[in-house]
């Protein structure tokens, strides 16, 4: 691993051991890493596939309260040192990375679960709470946390949060910011600030709320969450669909949707080259000897019947589109097991140790089919194999690349800035989008222009300097430097 | 009623002849008012009740297009003129008064449907398409829209999105914002920008459409609105339940929804003072001959059998919790019948022609309870009729008064502010805030303070300036000035 450091003594000034002592002083010596680029390696970079670049911070420290996080920001703002705040670095974007040095901002520390408000249906916790620490802690109580990334196992909820995390469930349960009922949130020039609360419905004022949702850390530091919960769906099913073809797997999604007359909770399509990972990586073997791509639908309701009519609904328009057979799922053990693979893809990639892109556009829905021969042949004509798989009824499709035997490496860094702009170019002209849930970051700043209007960038730099005039928190993601 | 306008001559200047002339040309001579008080009078007030003071713009205009708006906002930067956007006059704070005169945009003219994709359930309309138009013609299609504010019959889609406009099924379907995916803008300053699309999901920078959506017609000039649609649910059920006493039914609420282990579509409350109200209006009887306040319940879904299994458990929750009788209606006859009472008690409050308040504040869902009492004392306290209804199981209760006989116009003026302060005082006090669907437009400016910190109404007017630098577009609304 290369580690780099950007220093921008321009722009910022470096943090000296007499800055380290005034964060000792706030946070504790024990919760501050300094002069130790072992320990400090760890929160260099996040999970993003092909971001070689690692940035060394330049202090670590571990707040534990809100007035801890203001003073430091106000000695940041003070000092002019920027601020990278970071969740688990499970991130696939690069935005937990710390790319002017600085001060890395952990909120491990920060991991309660502080009430679960039964009586209004809420949760209120810390940012640094594991996503799934929540759905277990609620699911004893017959509730529901609706967020469903598939790094459950490890994110942080600041971390869905700041990225308005997407995942498995989406079609049906929205994204992460459904949930979000309020938020306090340190602003980056100090104030410990309080946005919504425990209410379902609040028009005092902007919705400030859903502007810090998906705002990557650039514009506050959540320091309390006050989330939504449901009633726990009381029956589910999964539904697993082989295909023999990619394009007849996917060509079913917006037929299902349309024709169903009714909402999966979740839609996930997998490639033979994605299936094939993922199964391998479990020591399974593939669900059926002709399968070259595959389905899986999660149907959810609150009585058995309701969900045994939207799985018989289901599995008629899933053969009649051409599904070799359907496997079904009805017992938390078996739905477990059917979800899987397509959970531990990700780990299944990290584990090949290759340089891969890890992308996930989104169009909407009746251009996942078409999109998939685009991103097939795009991938072939950079000669990187292509890996396709993702929430596709939302129109969310992942597609992971990695370069063919015989690419060097020379070639294969050549390659993915044309590639990246080839593909998103293409993404944008089908009516999506560059990022469906992964964030722009830091890698894909360079690219946003292809995305958003100049006068929409130049609008996120007024918003961005009405937060945080000396630009310390989180600099150099989202959007570009003017 | 008393013609008052606010000149600034120290901040804006006037609308001349010559400025008349170049909106003419912009929008076409027989789309501007101009010169004509008596015209121009329906476009200086909306529906707030007590909100005497009607401002008269100095010139309407009624744009057709983007590009048309875009001009009329330049010439607004240039000549320094205040622009005031609205749809159908159909708000409850004041929102799309001009009360510093100058240019009153209406998108009246804007009021087509421009695309119904059915591949991606999702419609494209103008701002000034009325609600219940756009149900309707999806509808038509086997799809739903599930906006549903009181005032269907009227609204404008745009005025929905600019208040973010609750209603009736927000329990389960959630607020106007939901289902706004994208917006074509008009900023303040005159560029025209998409933010958004046909798209599930999106992470491409901040989320300026919900950053858009309630901000009251302060930070642009929605031209085009993307909406989701649904498959239409297949079966519904309405739950009428009249109870003897009006805190035996408010406290049935959280009950139904915590043991329910479901969500109902709507839970609407009115008491005794509403039913009376609504139902004379209307020529009908009340339901119960005992009935001192009554409980509205729908449920919907896709099966008839999962609507049966959750109107018994539903009708079974409501008897426990003390209902006197439970009426159901399942036809949409029925069902629209049953609903009329409530969807009309804004017509007939109007209908009376006395000088009220209405208010609509919002408090976690376990407060419901006690927050009646408290508004029915205050009311009393202040020599008022208290008129108590709304969407409870959101939290969202609407407060509807009147002077009691014998109170003069003087000492209802006198105290009006007085029970202002007091109400919203107490309902922050309970974890709420002082509107839920409704607004802070013009009339609860004086009043954001009691519910917002300073640190974030100046974070406000930050944001604001960062979209227009000029303050040209609907100055006086939601955030008082410095």
């Amino acid at each position: 691993m290369t580690i780099i450091r950007t220093p921008s003594p321009d722009v910022y000034c470096p943090v000296t051991p007499a800055i380290v002592a005034e964060l000792s002083a706030i946070v504790g010596a024990k919760n501050v890493i300094y002069a130790d680029p072992e320990r400090m390696a760890d929160y260099a970079h996040d999970e993003t596939a092909g971001v070689y670049e690692t940035y060394l911070p330049e202090v670590v420290v571990k707040p534990a309260t809100a007035e801890e996080i203001s003073q430091i920001t106000r000695l940041a703002n003070r000092e002019r040192i920027p601020v990278t705040p970071r969740g688990a670095g499970s991130g696939l974007s690069g935005g937990a990375t710390p790319v002017y040095g600085g001060i890395l901002l952990s909120v491990e520390r920060m991991n309660r679960i502080l009430e679960l408000d039964l009586e209004n249906l809420v949760a209120v916790v810390e940012p640094g709470v594991v996503t799934n620490e929540l759905s277990e802690a609620v699911q004893a109580h017959g509730l529901f946390y609706a967020g469903y990334p598939m790094s459950v196992e490890l994110c942080f909820i600041g971390g869905n949060v700041a990225e308005n995390a997407g995942g498995g469930r989406a079609v049906k349960y929205g994204v992460t910011g459904r949930y979000v009922l309020g938020l306090e949130v340190v602003l980056p020039t100090g104030e410990i600030v309080q946005f919504g609360g425990k209410r379902l419905k609040d028009v005092t004022g902007y919705d400030l709320v859903h502007l810090m949702v998906g705002s990557e850390g650039t514009l506050g530091i959540f320091t309390k969450i006050i989330l939504r919960l449901l009633p726990s769906p009381l029956a589910s099913a999964v539904l697993l669909a082989p295909f023999a073809a990619a394009q007849t797997a996917i060509a079913a999604v917006p037929q299902v949707i349309q024709r169903g007359h009714l909402i999966p909770s979740a839609v996930e399509f997998m490639d033979y080259a994605s299936m094939e990972l993922a199964y391998d990586f479990l020591g399974e073997k593939l669900p059926h000897p002709k399968a070259r791509a595959l389905l899986l639908v999660e149907v959810d309701g609150y009585s058995p019947a309701e969900v045994e009519a939207q799985r018989n609904t289901l599995a008629d328009l899933l053969l009649e589109a051409g599904a070799l057979d359907i496997y079904v799922g009805d017992t938390p053990a078996t739905e477990k097991k059917m979800w899987r693979p397509r959970q531990k893809i990700g780990e299944a990639f990290s584990a090949l140790g290759v340089e891969q892109l890890d992308e996930d556009m989104v169009v909407p829905l009746a251009q996942i089919p078409p999109l998939l021969p685009v991103l097939e042949q795009l991938a072939r004509s950079y000669r990187m194999k292509a890996f396709c798989f993702g929430h596709v009824a939302d129109g969310n499709m992942h597609l992971h690349t990695m370069a063919e035997p015989g690419l060097t490496a020379e070639a294969w860094n050549a390659a993915k800035a044309a590639f990246l702009t080839d593909l998103y170019r293409r993404v944008v002209g089908l009516g999506g989008t560059i990022s469906g849930e992964h964030g722009i970051g830091f890698k894909r700043v360079p690219y946003l222009a292809l995305a958003l209007d100049p006068a929409v960038i130049a609008l996120h730099r007024r918003i961005k300097h009405a937060f945080d005039p000396l630009n310390i928190l989180n600099p150099g993601k989202v959007f570009p430097a003017e």
